[in-house]
């Protein structure tokens, strides 16, 4: 039979007949084929011209590779690429990419890589069991802001595991973002009712950035001229590091002060209690509150939202701010991160609120529907004025504690609130039975006592008994109790500390825990007891059970466009495939249930994907190394800055204080560098768009020796490859100053050009854009900063310069989100990424350019990963806003684009790599179409004040209503035509058109009473 | 300070102070309090009278426990319990069961349960964890029909783990199901076209039933009159013993034969193939096919799906119908199931076809539309007249199979067999050159190998290796490749044979794979290379790319209603929770790769599982035995009544083969019957509803010693409790004659009364009903059959009957979700569901009682869990048929009830436990509108022919279209007036009313081609 090999007739395969096989088999080299990653095939180079023996029948070693990544990561099929670069007139990506990226940054070849080649889905979760089974997860008692909490399942399968909500955009297309715009309400509510303060924010990057974001509130809030911040010395030692690191460069004096006997003499603008403390002391911030407020500060108190339950909320202490973390409801400890940060504050105050907030408002029919409001505060209008960088959220985890409210409700909360307590109280008193000192009298859920010596061992011993404690000194110990806390534990504590037999109590080791229990008092002090009611409205009390739970997130997903039903190409903010395979590992519990301040060992697989991670964004964007910890964009961006003016001051030149900055830079560029206390000076843009090089000169020269850094993005804002950026960073060299290059857009570099190579002393990269950590519907964001070997040493947190994070390494819950994508696609899958990136831009600029200008090219006269619509002309000519055509877009069941960034009156579209051919001309085709509607306002048919745009988008309801628009409903519904049936992409918005002004003139940021949705 | 326990001065809690606390503290027992589930806490038993100690604080072993599962599993929270039994006219739950249930019937006393305490979501994930630990997962290469395969995690995520998916019903109510319908269409698509037969049904339970479906399919479509049914000697072992159990109650004779040299001699109605053989062997079937039309008989071939990519289809080859699995389409092992059968024939037997046969059609509006095509062919409506029980089909498992195809393509799929056979081809070549014998030339993914006297040394240590093989005998493994082997693999087995250095070949340890590959020719029949196109349809190449499948996917359970939007109110179906925390152990890797035939060791945690389910199950039904082998409820029903018949042959009574069942029962009730050899006796219904018991005593005398059983619902399929089930049961066993307790309605016993203990000596019970395994969208189902003492050796596949599924334990990939729930219920929790159920039922039946007559009740007045409301009346009145009212419900966002089952023209509702009362009263609210509505028709105000009932259900798309009917778009589509925004429950149908006879008349049931769908 034909089969047998060493006996082979060589049919069709006329090699195998010419010798005896074994023969030659015998002579072949030992290594094993099909090793070598994505690469060619290593036959070929065989001694023995192996190829003369193979068939076109694939090799073993290819067949044994099954479908790349890669091929399901990037839409395009090969036909379809060929279509795509028909049009615009490049025989492949190659060519495209020699043309598009200028020669002098191009990258090293594509072989140079050292990142590992690339793995299957089977084998990437295959390695990423491994390393979570090299974690060990204990009964987290450590606290420190950190807490053990049980995560619903069905709000980690609905939410977490669900894309219609991870991959969700920030709510900026406030019609088609209704959902987790409710989602947010609630969590603001949740907030506001628990800390007694009516305006809460839609969530900050974690405890510590809050209460810095605090601090600098409570300065421009304020009317005292002092620059002193008085912290309580008893605050969370992270939360002392990030304030110290943001206070220093913006000249605030900080002063952490016992404040047990009152506050310390002097001026003061601010400050900031705990309550409860980090010692887990429950001390009443009133007197404290009130003594400031005498002295004409103001106050913020860092407050542990479920201790809130039972006491009494700042806010009716006379807090003016309250901020603290939302983990404990219900999000997953990740290492550290991400969790949702709050903070609150007083109606007055609401328009110095960093971050988003939303609101509700009404749309045109009258309906209540909700926006974020008051945007003109925020850093991305204000630039150069803001005092904050914060541009992310935590949207997706704020969705989490939101779900975990409304589904315990206030009795659930309270009762949650009670055992925790409850299990502090009994744990102390049996640690007093057994004659070990307990510290504090009076405490929500941790413990702290004195063990005089023994505090490592009791640590060690409660560690090998499955129980994480903290140790805060040779003699002290901190015991955090949570939701996860049972009698069990304690028992197994009590056991551990062991029994002083010198205490002269009898029988201790067999005291009953019932008995215990009831013998002992709470230990919250008898006047802080909550009596106001809070999460009163209806939301909280009408999701009990787990069908209805289920059904209102499907309701509010379903209000909301996410990437599960249409591409969102939203230029500079890279929409691309959020990958099952890479998201599922963040919700195993050895990844999710690990504490921050875990003892190394228990973290050996977190730490070594944390250190891969690193050397990998390392690898691939020419840096000497990356730190993980900045928990989003705007944090690596202070992060960078904080780095090159640390090196400044090493050097001896801490005068350099210039940051020079391109007019079209992202708004969060120019507040960073004010937080780093730099000063702002603006460079122009050349008509090309491109920075223009005289003004550069002239500011160079102008600033000379006090130039500190520039910063610029590359490719720029414009979705542009700048051909003289080399030439523009060798001109700030030269001058002393350093080179910033903001990897926003990085997703157009990744595999082509690597900026550390051409020029960059530091980035930040967008783990959420680039690498494909899912935005979340307005965060996690994970911002790493990449510095060059000189900067080094002041990465954050490394000595030099403090930390910029909560957590030591930022949100590690989320990085094996990244670590798979990169194991997963490999350098080359990486490299053709970037390039069917760059392709789909470019064909979307050729398709579209007959009928919307295309803003802004490169020399070659490609884009890069995105380009520019302009519709300032069409505009001004026919009245049509690009408001008019986003909305529009909702109707045809697609994401609007980028709006007015980086020029007012444009569309800035970011196809990605991962968008097929099919899909994109879905878009192109719904901007011909609507270019088509225009024309018909322009002509006259239909007026401008009515017609399917300016009425977009229009939902179901006004479909069933009376109708006198000179449209057709069937043109405002289907103004494609529709499909029939089950393949219809028709998706309804659940609200028209929203007046923004409106709801910023009648601020409603909780949830309102019922009887305000009746109107 | 007052928490110090032990100094306590008693502040509020006066009894701490009267005595030192120590003293009586250790006096105390020694158990822990809170260990004993969800009965009353033991403290107050204590001798301490620790009641005195306690205040209105809640003692820390109530709090331990959290919120108890329950609360979020059952809907109604205290309050809206009450309003309900005020409704009803009830005091208290116990008062409501105490009235409805019978006294004869009911059970012990609630606290005599042995299941253990209910325990918290952590605490059964933590449990489940150390079961999963305990099943080690080797690479499956043991074969047997089933194959290593990998499910893409972007199928896992969106289908497995989304309960858009996993909690839809079957598709009865197509307009609301065009999602899960055409993913269904897919299915029969793949399978027609790998199989190269135009007809394929939309699932079967397995390749072994799907065997036996065959064999009676055959002999009834065929004219031959002989009873024998020849099978290839090499079918899988697992087929033929289903084949002979199904064969013998039905008169067949089944002879095994070994065909390589053609057919036995004699007259035969039908012949089974294997293609490959269970052997692996691959042998040309044409002769043998050609052969046996000769002499009239008809046949059947089982194949491999994959292989066909390769292989000449037996379609092509002559079969008239080709059975197998899907499973290795990406559907986990799960230690035997479920995965989805196939059954495909040619096009003259369409109407033969057992199971569901999805079929395109077309709606009102002339759009192309899916249904379930051919419905008179199914049991349901057939009755005693039927051969096949089938009832349940795999859609959940079947919708994976085709987004797989979908996913890979055509070329993708013959990629993945070219893998597997390689893989296999060069396997053998190696062990050929080691000298190891390989028996057979010819064969796609199975060497068997020859190792004399060696096969258990061999295949232990294989398994050592982390690889687990077939021991055919002591002679003799099999070795089965699929997507998972690797060329690790290989190297691997080539270690573990060893070499024999006698075979006289040199250096072949040192083997290279390349080149062995190189001179390795394929070991498939030049003759059988598939020639022929498949999966051309454009679906299967429009979604290559992980973000297009996600969008597919969303686009497809859009349009469809299921659990996770609406109540499914289905009567006898019990739609109720699927917990999130049930489903999510199905898709761990430990409980999902593990191989049916894998060495017990391996699946020690899963066995335990099955155990502790079986014992839990055997408790709450009072039976002395559960067997969850039966993968659907109609196969527990067959395994129910052979363990019957075999029961009286054994006593020497096996001329008993009469069995009654009443008018009212289920169709497979009679179809099971005749599949058993039993003939169907139908017993009256009395005008109440209950079993006519005159009828019964007359049918009993009359049947006498021919008696072999009667089957009866309990509660009756008319949901009612009826009061003389003891006094029937009597009677059955005073005759000879045993009770067959049909389980359906088991959601009305569970805590309250045990089948076992008041009659019954067979139930099988429906864990996807009352258990919460999800309906999967038409399956998967598990039927255990439980059974009393003596009924125990006949359980399936314990030597007295034979096996009635092709794995030991069935379905055993889903079993953890039954065992999580009945561990997260504990006794009180799954009594107090019921209770609720019951509750909502009556409830239910109260409000609409004065709109719409409901039919039965018990003595008292009360329904069981579900109620009918009878339309026929205001049918005949007003025109409006139960059809427009079931639609209807479409355009109010809610599914339908069960429609004119058991009494045609009635409505019967299920609202279960799982419904809160605003769900309900929503139901409620719009039965009682269109009762309005049906008014409005009566009184002339709309035309019967055009009225919004008979115009439902309404798309979106047709409110944009022309109006011209006599009610408004508003009433069309907002019966209830809508809430605006996101609030909004209104949920649209792709389609409107569809025409089912057109489809029957132009039967399409695989993927038209695109042209289709533009008419």
């Amino acid at each position: 039979m034909g089969e047998t090999p060493l006996e082979s007739d060589g049919h069709a395969r006329p090699p195998t007949g010419k010798a005896p096989v074994t023969g030659r088999i015998s002579q072949a080299p030992g290594h094993r084929a099909g090793t070598e990653g994505e690469g060619g095939s290593t036959l070929a180079r065989s001694p023995l011209r192996l190829e003369d023996l193979v068939s076109d029948r694939p090799a073993l070693a290819d067949l044994e590779r099954g479908t790349p990544f890669a091929d399901r990561h990037i839409g395009p099929r090969p036909h379809e690429m060929e279509t795509m670069l028909a049009a615009i007139g490049a025989s492949s990506l190659d060519e495209l990419a020699a043309a598009a990226v200028p020669g002098s940054i191009r990258d090293r070849e594509p072989g140079a890589s050292t990142l590992p080649p690339a793995a299957t889905e089977a084998e990437v979760l295959a390695e990423l069991r491994a390393l979570a089974a090299r974690n060990t997860v204990t009964v987290p008692m450590i606290g420190l802001g950190y807490a053990g909490t049980v995560t619903p399942p069905v709000i980690r399968r609905n939410v977490l595991e669900n894309p219609a909500w991870y991959t969700a955009y920030t709510p900026y297309q406030p019609e088609i973002s209704q959902g987790r715009l409710e989602a947010l309400l609630t969590f603001q509510t949740v907030v506001a009712d628990l800390t007694g303060l009516p305006v809460a924010g839609a969530s900050l990057l974690d405890e510590a950035t809050a209460a810095a974001e605090a601090m600098t509130l409570l300065r421009r809030a304020g009317k005292a001229s002092s620059p002193r911040f008085v912290v309580d010395a008893d605050t969370l030692p992270q939360t002392l590091d990030v304030l110290r690191t943001r206070a220093e460069p913006l000249g605030i004096d900080l002063v952490v002060a016992d404040v047990e006997d009152g506050l310390p003499e002097g001026e003061l603008f601010g400050l900031l209690l705990s309550y409860p403390g980090a010692s887990g002391a429950v001390r009443d911030p009133e007197p404290l509150i009130a003594a400031a407020h005498e002295r004409g500060a103001l106050v913020a108190v860092a407050a542990d939202l479920l201790a809130l339950t039972l006491l009494t909320p700042p806010g009716e202490l006379g807090a003016d701010a309250v901020v603290g973390t939302t983990q404990r409801f219900g999000v997953p400890l990740g290492f550290g991160g991400p969790h949702a940060g709050y903070l609150s504050v007083r109606e007055k105050h609401a328009r110095q609120l960093p971050g988003r907030l939303v609101g509700m408002s009404r749309d045109v029919d009258g309906h209540p529907a909700l926006r974020l409001a008051l945007q003109t505060r925020e850093q991305h209008i204000r630039r150069e004025k803001a005092t904050s960088n914060i541009c992310t959220a935590q949207v997706l985890l704020a969705v989490v504690a939101a779900c975990y409210a409304v589904y315990h409700g206030p009795d659930g909360l309270r009762r949650i609130a009670l055992r925790t307590h409850r299990m502090a109280a009994v744990l102390a008193a049996g640690l007093r039975a057994r004659g070990v000192e307990v510290v504090h009298g009076e405490f929500f859920d941790t413990v702290r006592v004195r063990v005089p010596g023994r505090a490592d061992e009791v640590a060690d011993a409660a560690h090998a008994a499955g129980i994480a404690l903290r140790r805060v000194d040779a003699d002290t110990l901190g015991i955090a109790c949570s939701e996860l806390t049972t009698v069990a534990h304690l028992e197994t504590l009590w056991a551990v500390f062991g029994v002083d037999d010198d205490a002269g109590r009898l029988d201790v080791a067999h005291l009953d825990v019932a008995h215990l229990d009831a013998a002992t008092d709470d230990a919250l002090p008898a006047g802080l007891r909550r009596t106001s009611e809070f999460l009163t409205h209806p939301v909280f009390h009408e999701h009990r059970s787990e069908t209805s739970l289920m059904r209102w997130l499907r309701r509010l997903a379903d209000a909301d466009l996410a990437l599960d039903r249409t591409m969102i190409p939203l230029g500079s903010c890279t929409m691309k495939l959020n990958a099952a395979v890479e998201m599922e590992p963040i919700t195993w519990p050895e990844f999710a249930n690990l504490h921050p301040f875990a003892p190394a060992a228990d973290a050996a697989g977190t730490l070594e994907l944390i250190a891969d991670l690193e050397r990998w964004l390392a690898e691939l964007t020419g840096y000497a190394a990356v730190s993980l910890q900045p928990n989003a964009g705007s944090q690596g961006e202070f992060a960078g800055l904080l780095a090159i003016a640390a090196y400044h001051r090493s050097r001896g030149e801490g005068h350099r204080d210039v940051c020079l900055i391109p007019a079209s830079a992202h708004g969060t560029n120019a507040a960073s560098a004010v937080m780093a206390g730099l000063r702002v000076v603006v460079v122009a843009t050349a008509p090309t768009g491109d920075v223009d090089l005289d003004d550069l000169h002239a500011k160079i020269a102008e600033h000379g020796s006090s130039l500190a850094a520039l910063m610029i993005t590359y490719p720029s804002t414009h979705g542009v490859y700048e051909a003289q950026v080399r030439e523009v960073c060798d001109a700030v060299h030269a001058t002393g100053g350093q080179v910033y290059l903001d990897g926003a857009n990085l997703n157009a570099l990744v595999g082509l050009a690597r900026p550390g190579a051409f020029g960059g002393d530091v980035s930040h990269l967008n783990l959420h854009k680039t690498f494909c950590i899912p935005h979340g519907g307005g965060g996690p964001g994970v911002g790493p900063v990449a510095v060059a070997e000189h900067l080094v040493p002041f990465l954050p947190g490394r000595g030099e310069v403090g930390p910029v994070s909560a957590a030591p390494h930022g949100s590690p819950g989320v990085l094996p989100i990244s670590w798979a994508y990169l194991r997963l696609m490999g350098a080359g899958g990486l490299r053709r990424a970037t390039l069917t990136a760059v392709a789909a831009a470019n064909y979307v600029a050729a398709r579209l350019r007959e009928h919307y200008p295309v803003l802004y090219a490169g020399a070659d006269g490609h884009v890069a990963h995105e380009c520019i619509l302009d519709l300032r002309a069409i505009s001004k000519e026919t009245g049509v806003t690009i408001d008019d055509v986003a909305k529009r877009l909702a109707d045809y069941g697609i994401h609007a684009p980028t709006m007015s960034f980086p020029v007012a009156g444009t569309l800035m579209v970011e196809p990605t790599e991962s968008e097929d051919l099919a899909e994109i001309d879905r878009f192109v085709d719904a901007m011909i179409g609507i270019r088509q509607e225009i024309e018909r306002v322009a002509t006259g048919e239909w007026p401008v004040t009515d017609n399917p745009l300016r009425g977009a988008p229009h939902t179901a309801a006004c479909l069933a209503d009376k109708w006198d628009h000179p449209y057709t409903r069937e043109i405002a519904a289907y103004p494609m035509g529709g499909t029939p049936g089950v393949h219809d992409r028709k998706v309804w918005p659940p609200v028209r058109r929203i007046e923004g002004a409106y709801g910023d003139r009648n601020l409603v940021c909780s949830c309102p009473p019922v009887s305000a949705f009746s109107s």
